[in-house]
């Protein structure tokens, strides 16, 4: 039976401050927790006995279904809860300089990152360096908006403009911007950084200085004003267009 | 001041029975509620001084904050409030062939089905076709989600299969299925069907039968199982593609 205490240090992993602390996360559900066992050794793992029938149970604390509901984040608790260490990032500029990497400048909201962190890999990009201010990965929305991808994308949270400044200067820094170029007509390359903005806000002042590639998503609606695009469907159509060439 | 009645009344209309019997939705904060201000009269404003002081004040009923509130749907409830009537739609053949148009095959999520709803207005798709199974565009989540986009599409629910079978044998309809063709290497008309199938199961067994154009997004991540595109990025990515060209 799982103590109040487990339960206790398991639902304070909703706050950043307590999962900074500990240096775990919480996934949850057969295909995100699957995902990340092929790639992380667990902290812990809570599992039904659904889930330990298909399983195993080396290493798994049985728990009931009234217990799951208990330390779940879902609506739909699913079977398997696991905790996993947050990876430490090393960062090397020749892990930027050779292939397309994402830099989120600001991006708010948890299932915008998740969904974010599920296009990159479906693109091949391994890599996504993220502004201080973004969205914490390792928050359960987060990784549960992921379904799965964050196993197999590297997320780390640094000063961008330091990271840009380090680079050559000679480096394709992407970013969309209302004064940039025609998406569809521009030449792009194989590796370079693509900057996504902030919800509200676009990329920061001082980022978007760095930014030697605008580009713009051009819309095909006509009349009324101009609407915007949700940074993840922008960050979508981004991806592909890089991709297809 | 607003009575209990009209709050009753408004509250009700989050479910699609009591929309359906007033033929009426809710639209919510100054962004949506101006843009369907430009294209619909509304049956009832409810606003903050806020809002009346930028909009004026004729068929408004001013409300304070604190009624705002019992009325919103929002977790932010924003200045104003506003019925409006659901509108009639009236389908023709010609409407669907010489255009570009997207046809909904059982999507369930209201985030998915409101940005789906912006998507096409984006890339200038002025009709989308829901099957009866899709979710309702005029519940409230969907309409916040669209971000106004709701005023500018015309939403329309069918029977798929009767639609496609009055649509003239030649037709393309085309759909993102397991066993289609790359999408970036695919001839792409200016003029079709774009089907778009459920979040789990994709596109329905009969409507499947009737797409003569299969398309697949290919993904570009190695290695580990198959992953897959959440529904509405799959729809911007498709947009994307049919309008660049």
């Amino acid at each position: 039976m799982i103590s109040k205490n487990q339960i206790k240090y398991i639902r304070q992993l909703e706050l950043k401050k307590y999962r900074k602390r500990e240096g775990v996360y919480v996934a949850e559900g057969p295909k995100v927790v699957g995902d990340l066992l092929r790639r992380y050794q667990p902290v812990a793992i809570y599992a039904t006995e659904e889930w330990i029938k298909m399983h195993g149970s080396e290493g798994v604390m049985e728990i009931s279904d009234d217990e799951l509901r208990r330390i779940s984040f879902l609506q739909h608790p699913q079977q398997v809860l696991a905790l996993f260490p947050i990876p430490e990032k090393v960062i090397s500029n020749e892990v930027v300089s050779d292939k397309l990497v994402l830099a989120l400048d600001g991006v708010q909201d948890p299932g915008n990152l998740g969904t974010i962190i599920r296009i990159a890999d479906w693109f091949g990009i391994d890599t996504i360096y993220c502004s201080e201010d973004t969205a914490d990965a390792y928050n359960p929305k987060v990784v549960q908006a992921t379904m799965g991808s964050i196993a197999r994308v590297n997320i780390i949270y640094i000063d961008l403009l330091t990271l840009i400044n380090n680079l050559p200067s000679s480096f394709p820094i992407y970013g969309t911007l209302l004064d940039g170029e025609d998406i569809y007509q521009q030449p792009l390359s194989h590796e370079g950084l693509i900057v996504m903005g902030n919800e509200g806000n676009g990329i920061s002042e001082a980022i978007r200085q760095k930014v030697n590639h605008k580009l713009l998503i051009p819309s095909f609606c006509e009349g009324d004003t101009a609407e915007s695009l949700n940074v993840a469907i922008a960050t979508a159509i981004t991806c592909s267009e890089f991709r297809r060439r």
